[in-house]
């Protein structure tokens, strides 16, 4: 099994959802505490407008520091995320290494999300993956609501079939299949992977999993059994919205390193310093979090 | 993907360990509702000496009513642990179909549990097993904490090796392999599994998954693949005990059925039996339960 790429995107996917602002200090030092434990890739946050996601207000001024101002570890990047051209130049400007991009394949999450259909979406999204590779920057596009939508329910294979085809004849082959609203299964994992590596088996996908259902682990195990390295997970499990029954957050990158450290592979990663900033991260909000290895703590044996 | 067969053990490895008395009237309750939902085996309960485990005391009872004088669906296994050949005797007394019995693979956790080391234990199981077989029973042995100790740690795949060798040689080829710890990750399911296969690959595996540190779906899933087709799981994630940082309960059975259901498969199974008792169970506790489903609900569409 090849090592594993973790590309943290708690920060980003994690907070936009959490109503109680993260103060920018507050914001540094996790993202200080994320470098330090030595995740491959840390999404800073993403350039939408302050006004539909307040959150993420710090956005240009984190990246700012660490990006342009800070020395950092060798090999990491920073990743953003982008929704429209105006994002990718306020991107461009304050040190985005990787930008981040994508389509929903579901009509209805792309109507609500961005008022286009997924074909009106997709020209204008690879219009700006090669805007950003002109600027010399690493790109990786995303297929959203890739395993299931929470309005349509289950989204034909062809249909994800359909936009990475049309992403490959674009020469994008960074990309990522997220599964928005928690839906996919591992069985489901494996044939849709199998479906996608048939159209070009040199694509570097990532997979980006949410554990509303409790099976985010377990798809990322299937993942990696496809030939998956690179997953996007966040801190303590942050995600989703902490006001429904279950929050239905990204995977959660302590448990997933943990699971993957078990057997040898992710030792690249600091786990301690993990498990620390998912402490703190409970603390901050008050209230128990996703993640389930900051509360056992790594497994240990009563005899040593 | 083969079909799967669900072993119901929530009455008794989830029971056991629960320190609020559950009354005969409810377990049986409780059982009644887990035949309604078409599971394949049920785990009743466990002949100890109710000074040890009180919550077991109504064990003999329960089989009495269900197996001996109540009809029951057909094809539907009852199943007892037994631990010596008093327990044995009371097991064939009141009607169990399949005897569970088994060892340790740690010598610490067998010495804990049963005073004996696993050469000491191993002839003293084999025989009950064949008194077992020899009264016309359904026979299952088990290899406890196959995958680490919570007093040794690993556990040499060799001292597996060679118990599964000592089952076969005596003619047992319906083995448990069970984490008793919870420590199993998925990749290491996977190389177990493919050794123990290798001694006969005609053995009929059953899994048995604590979730400890979340992994115990990931587990199933990673199992499944190398052709196991029966797992050991408990109502509403019971087991374990309720007083530590985090109950390291059985994988739980309306999650597992959950999952396999999305892709078509376990569909023998009533999930919504499965989350009505869960809820009930989390009345009972008053508490969260380990499950997760039975609070989120089944994957359900907006437009639907």
């Amino acid at each position: 099994m090849k090592n594993i790429t973790i590309h943290e995107v708690g920060l980003r996917d994690g907070l936009q959802m959490e109503k109680m602002h993260v103060p920018f200090e507050t914001k540094a030092a996790w993202l200080q505490q994320l470098i330090d434990s030595g995740v491959d890739i840390i999404q800073i946050g993403s350039f939408v407008h302050p006004k539909y996601v307040p959150q993420m207000a710090e956005t240009d001024a984190l990246f700012r520091q660490f990006a342009l101002e800070k020395s950092r570890p060798d090999g990491l990047i920073y990743s953003g995320l982008v929704l429209n051209e105006k994002g990718l130049e306020r991107g461009l400007d304050c040190g985005v290494d990787m930008f981040c991009m994508g389509v929903s394949a579901s009509e209805t999450h792309s109507m609500k999300n961005t008022k286009m259909t997924v074909d009106e979406a997709l020209p204008r999204i690879i219009k700006m993956a090669h805007l950003a590779e002109e600027a010399n920057k690493s790109v990786q596009v995303s297929v959203q609501s890739a395993f299931g939508c929470g309005f349509e329910g289950p989204i034909a294979v062809s249909q994800i079939e359909r936009i990475v085809h049309k992403y490959v004849d674009a020469g994008l082959k960074n990309i990522s299949l997220a599964d928005t609203a928690g839906h996919a299964s591992p069985a489901q994992v494996e044939q849709l992977l199998e479906t996608v590596l048939k159209i070009d088996n040199s694509l570097e996908i990532t997979c980006h999993f949410h554990n509303t259902y409790g099976l985010a682990l377990a798809n990322c195990f299937s993942a990696m059994k496809m030939g998956v390295t690179i997953f996007e997970s966040a801190f303590a499990g942050l995600g989703g919205c902490p006001f429904t029954a279950v929050a239905g957050g990204n995977v959660c990158t302590e448990d997933l390193v943990h699971m993957l450290q078990r057997t040898g592979d992710c030792t690249h990663v600091q786990l301690n310093s993990l498990l620390n900033l998912a402490k703190e991260t409970a603390r901050f909000f008050s209230r128990e979090m996703d993640g389930k290895i900051y509360r056992t703590g790594e497994i240990t044996y009563q005899n040593k």
